[in-house]
């Protein structure tokens, strides 16, 4: 039997633990009782719940042996006793466990019933296929509103009064837009190269944009990776090495395209060249930091979903409209 | 009996079929079997799947009429007639149905099993509730990628050579980084202006990334409510009465703070003003397109998803510098 309580992706956000979606009450069995002994226990007892469908084998001490379905009990013999034909149950929970971590558990090995033990593997109760599903739902839907600057809230969005919207998306755009007041400050320092050549304003848009996508692209990928148990944190290596190489390519893409349509409608080649050249350092830093900062924040105990579009793009507008400047004012001699 | 097959979230970019993941061979028994032979009829054929713990009741021309799980069977008395004690499935999906749609109404009714059928409704076949999760999964992920402007893939990211993880990357950041080139020609039209008034520049990142996030938790918001069925396109008036009122408070509040910001920093009281303004109307505008693309795109048969942060922002960003520098010209007497 193994225990699941790590490495895996637990989102310190949703401490919404195994304890308050398990049954308990399961049917136990000795490992020595008969099959005919257990249909007539499951007939005298009843199943607490509509979606359980299996009965448990414990030991005397209450440690958990094994498990049977109703199907395992049908199809076989009624003298055969149970410990013979009960199927040992490879992955467990405990009860203060995230709700998360037995769904993604289930999900992934295909798992009907999860059972829930205590630290001494003795069987406390069960979470089912039906309950698994509302949380997989449920926690979707948390990391997608974390991933766009929302608090997460379980209530639907039709029935949840204005205000309450309102109060679960204004702390996260207050400090955004403070955020991005640094940002401007990085132009306002540069202002007197932007005096110089007013064209290089009009492609502040394009870099700002270009690299948050970029950034948001990578996070995303990573966070989602880090939800599903996918991505590790020893991973972290292969997933920069990766990124690099993807950064790369989108870099040589987008620089090329954009020096090829900048030299059509005119735009003199240094400037040309420049914002090109800043364009791909960009992309390059967007993907770096976009993959980096939600293994991080995993790493460090927070929500890797907060790692996501707004705060990358924040974060990526500042190093790229830097890295702009910086390369306009060497390189165009101003 | 309802069928479900329309008003449900089905994105188009996600056409996989119930038949893909549906199980045939299902135990069929007449109503007037009795609970004995339906045991013995399951001991013989045995359930064609693990997750399946259930027997389906049809008519002799197979129509489904009912199920009963084994569990009924256990409970209830052998010489019973499994037509007075089934349960009439009071969902089903046809094979052609999406499987989002069955692991949605799976997940909303707390189904362990799903039944298939034609559209005679004759029982083709049953969804277990361990598919359906993988599938619920799989769309949450899917979900997540297109509204990061990705193009989905069922392969986990390790395993995912660099190259293809580049080709499902480039489309959408070119496409994106052309479109941003229109926000940039709204700049350069209005170069003299930004001449004259140099310190506009360096509040442009701040009214384009606000604008972008105020958009995003607007689309995300209702993507997800398309996604999960909770709003359907006959709610897009609630939902813009709605998102108008959180858009009126956030305009409000991010406008007031930053020019209470402004004023500390000492910009002057015209300028500071102007952008202050320009933040609430970009706000506003970004809320309602936020929320008003993703339901037209359902209503026209795209996936909704596509209308998330990256496409959002970049109209925002047009709009917004558009309304901030018609603003500058009218106010600042330029």
């Amino acid at each position: 039997m193994m225990k699941y309580t790590e490495n895996y992706g637990s989102a310190p956000l949703s401490r919404d633990t195994v304890a308050a979606i398990m049954w308990a009450g399961p049917v136990m069995l000795s490992p020595a009782a008969q099959v005919n002994e257990a249909i007539e226990r499951v007939r005298q007892a009843g199943l607490p719940q509509p979606g359980m469908n299996s009965c448990y084998v414990v030991a005397e001490d209450g440690v958990l042996l094994g498990a049977l379905s109703l199907r395992d009990l049908l199809l076989n013999g009624g003298g055969i006793q149970v410990g013979t034909i009960m199927t040992r149950p490879f992955v467990t929970v405990q009860p203060e466990d995230d709700q998360e971590l037995a769904a993604q558990l289930m999900d992934e090995f295909d798992l009907l019933e999860l059972p829930v033990v205590d630290s001494g593997n003795r069987l406390q109760g069960v979470v089912t296929a039906d309950d698994a599903m509302s949380v997989l739902t449920e926690e979707a839907t948390e990391d997608m509103e974390v991933m766009n600057a929302i608090t997460p809230s379980e209530r639907p969005y039709l029935e949840t009064p204005a205000v309450r919207l309102f109060l679960s998306r204004i702390p996260w755009l207050l400090l955004l837009m403070l955020s991005a007041a640094f940002t401007g400050g990085i132009i306002a320092h540069f202002e007197d190269a932007l005096a110089a050549q007013a064209a290089l304003t009009a492609f502040i848009p394009m870099l700002m944009d270009t690299g948050g996508n970029c950034g948001s692209q990578s996070s995303v990928t990573v966070i989602r990776g880090l939800s599903l148990g996918q991505i590790r944190f020893g991973d972290w290596l292969k997933v920069v090495w990766k990124e690099l190489r993807i950064g790369f390519l989108c870099a040589l893409t987008l620089a090329a395209v954009n020096l090829f349509r900048l030299q059509l409608c005119g735009t003199p080649l240094d400037v040309a060249a420049v914002v090109s050249l800043a364009l791909g350092v960009t992309v390059m830093i967007a993907k770096l930091i976009g993959c980096t900062l939600p293994v991080a924040a995993k790493k460090l105990g927070f929500d890797p979903a907060v790692m996501a579009s707004p705060f990358i793009t924040t974060l990526v507008d500042g190093v790229s409209l830097l890295a702009y400047f910086r390369l306009a004012v060497r390189l165009l001699e101003m």
